[in-house]
């Protein structure tokens, strides 16, 4: 693996997605700077990607916080300039829309939708000077449709989606790749399994196909292509789905 | 017009649009219940309801407030049972990206995205118990994507449609017609007027032809189709412009 | 009623939806033209209409013949100026991917797209020196996504909604009325029971709500309201469902 | 470059976009068998991709024939399994709506749509027994959108798209990977060149930047990154476009 001096921040590098996409981007020379909530769960993933190699650093950041996101992406641009970067912060709830409290409703705004203009817009300021860069944000069915119970999640994840998009118009031109992958799938997480179990029983879950749920590398490798897109041939948008999923 | 036991709710009762509906439903024989931010301008819209024989109250509502848009609905269902709620706040921004302030951004989603939420909320609560009603949001055409400049207003259309989209799949099978009618054009107000003089010179505005922009009339009769529509052929969605509109 | 000087065509004014839709438009004083691919079977429609007091001539129309499609058109604007022509022919089939012979393929486009397109035309050049009409066209679930097994029915469909999107854009500032109603249910016909029979059993079928399906009288409703509109206000589609459909 | 025992057929080998598809996959080791109207014109690809190594044959073809599609394909089977499918046959026009002859519709449809829908059924036939494949079709921003003076075209790449969804949604839980990519931008072709110089002037011509149209090149990588898409993250359509396109 060649160092790039550039670095990839990951905001929401959880255990799963965010952390994979974080591991992929500092196996292919980047300077991973990784941040969750709580800074103290990314001692593996900082130690894994060391242990392979890679170059990274991490702390805790408050998404929903303007000054916690500057601070953080300034910080990231200090390691080395910052090349990509990459939201990933979920905030999944389902609730009987009447039942849905205003408290529910903002923090999950705040979380998944706010907090990524926040990161996109402060992304756009540090890469504009140098006029190269790629902001990417990770949707979910949910940004596409409103379905039962998800009065909350989805109008967050459809906000985000317009603010992708807008940003990519407006950006696109000035040679900054703005992109929305949609995750039409549930990702393989125990909070996902947990999921099924309680729906479906623990037999269905027993019985699920390894390919019936997208692994959190597939997730790395789709924000991957995005970004080895050459500039003539950029997509916006990348929906991706296990192979056996209905939709 | 044969008056009706029943109460339409008009939030966002402003000058061009939010009046005209409300001039529409009382003319159908609703009692109309109606707010804006400052109530004071209302005045001329209740006169001109009542010249025209119609019911109609009126108050000052800080539609970002969750208390004073549960009180304004309360008060709504004591006129009368409460049939229909329209959502009508607008808060149309545009700033380029980089240059939208955290203020503009989470205040533009309280005023056309939160306010909404808790308006179809606190509608569904008193409507759900009788099995009936018609919960209509008004969208535009940030509403379906996000152009350049419009990151905020459009994240905050974006979620409001989600929620009228997730609110339309659990409450139809409840017997709530739940609506979210965009306006893909500019409708004929002073404000609209102004911006095409800044953007295309007053000539241009001059020259307009009546037919370009869209009578705040006709987006009534708009709403007043989809309430209108039998409960097997609902919409849950309606686009409307004016004939010589490019889209 | 009075009567209007003013002919509505039915292309595909078979016994349900397309039937529906020519009473609705004789009860309002257009004179109707109604043509099927067998016209014998056009006999009770013309009497129902005439019983009402309505204006209405039938005759066979093979509508994937162009000179059949234009004489009907031409003959439809003797009786009185073409003013409405709506294309109602439909041609629902399914098959596995790999058994649909290019036969169906090809038949399912003539019914459902081809014609549609030479319908479309031929209205159009008998409207455009007058300066005035309304062309609609019906559309379904397949219109917006190729569903399993609908490789040959959702192409159709999905030529027929862009040909509707092509007429509208270059039609609608020239005053005709351009649109495509979105059919996102099964209607209440004989063809329709009899598949729920099959895919869910004698059972289900007599326990079915009749809020599940659409009765034809409303889907006639749907199309009356988007000839109402106004032409600041007009919809180029309208998508409507039961309202207890899961969508 | 590894050989494989594989073959992608391209159906629509022409200068531009099919060539570079055919040169990428011959490149990374694919048997290519490449197809076009007119095969004497095929020598030049053929004549590249042997210069470079690669494995290559090449035939005439007419993509509206079924006989002629079958016979093609059965042919690149045996010369190695058939993995790769992709379907590259254009067919854009554009007349005034009422100017569109029953003659053009039908044309553009068998070259963009029924011999798509007849190239996906006989590769997924070829592709089935082996439970493995890659079926890949070129959309346009006419698959999405029926522009003014568009019916015909878009009514083809519509339906086309429908084919492609219908596909993916029966075959990838089948392990075959459909999809759809919509190229929403002129490409780099002397056909575009010509119509922006007469659209816009020679004048305009010459001071086109290089990345405002999309290089051949550019689409081939598309379909590679498509291809290398592990089975829990297919894309099922993807969008691309250059980086200063309007959309």
């Amino acid at each position: 693996m060649a160092a790039r001096n550039a670095t990839a921040a990951v905001i929401g590098a959880g255990d799963f997605i965010g952390g994979a996409i974080a591991k992929k981007f500092a196996g292919e020379g980047f300077t991973v700077f990784a941040g969750r909530r709580n800074g103290d769960k990314l001692a593996p993933l900082v130690a894994d990607i060391k242990a392979a190699g890679g170059q990274v650093s991490a702390r805790s950041l408050d998404a929903r916080k303007e000054e916690d996101i500057t601070a953080f992406l300034q910080e990231a641009d200090r390691q080395a300039p910052l090349e990509v970067c990459i939201f990933n912060v979920g905030a999944n709830v389902n609730f009987p829309f009447t039942e849905t409290t205003e408290r529910v409703f903002r923090k999950v705004w705040e979380m998944a939708c706010y907090s990524g203009f926040l990161a996109g817009r402060e992304a756009a300021r540090l890469m504009l000077p140098r006029g190269k860069g790629a902001i990417f944000f990770t949707g979910a069915t949910a940004s596409m449709r409103g379905g039962v119970g998800y009065a909350a999640f989805s109008a967050a994840k459809a906000g985000l989606r317009a603010v992708a998009q807008a940003a990519a118009r407006e950006l696109g031109p000035k040679n900054i790749h703005v992109a929305h992958l949609v995750i039409d799938s549930g990702v393989d997480t125990a909070w996902v399994r947990e999921r099924i179990k309680e729906r479906e029983g623990a037999e269905a879950l027993a019985k699920l196909s390894p390919d019936r749920l997208m692994r959190p590398e597939a997730v790395a490798e789709a924000y991957w292509a995005l970004y080895q897109q050459p500039r003539d041939a950029w997509s916006s948008e990348m929906e991706i789905r296990p192979f056996g999923e209905k939709w």
